[in-house]
């Protein structure tokens, strides 16, 4: 199981990803983003890669998708919070939605 | 435009609606319900489905989708409320999720 992130840990991981919009949210251990995009096809079209890719790592968003916009949450369920995982879905997501 | 439904013309598409599940939301006039699936392969498969019919009629759901989960809630917001499409993507949601 992928361990939760130590305070130490998290800074040099969760810093890079708050400089691209990433926020850790006030109430749970999490990482959210919304992603806005030109149409529905471009935002299905990012939905569709990272699926892709949370499926393949199995480790999946919780996510939600309004016409151009899609908000997305990542947190470990299974360590209770954020793991070195979320961090790497996290920038993945950023890679695909460039 | 599509035309909001009236009070008469609601029942005959909402009432077969509500039997397989969809609810009329009380807070606004918009329909919602919850799809479970077996696992998150299944549930975005559903979600790519429904995606290209949205597309198709250019009338697209607010979703959200968490593991087997998808969450969807139907409205048209030019027309202020439920129109006949909001049915009728219900309709292929229902047959899609089968």
């Amino acid at each position: 199981m992928t361990e939760r992130l130590s305070d130490t840990g998290r800074g040099p991981l969760l810093e890079p990803l708050k400089a691209t919009g990433w926020c850790v949210e006030e109430t749970r251990d999490a990482l959210s983003k919304t992603f806005t995009f030109e149409d529905f096809t471009q935002a299905f079209a990012f939905m569709t890669r990272a699926a892709l890719w949370a499926e393949k790592w199995d480790h999946h968003p919780e996510w939600s998708n309004i016409y151009n916009r899609v908000s997305v949450t990542l947190t470990t369920h299974d360590a209770g919070g954020l793991t070195p995982l979320d961090a790497k879905l996290a920038r993945k997501m950023d890679q695909l939605a460039q």
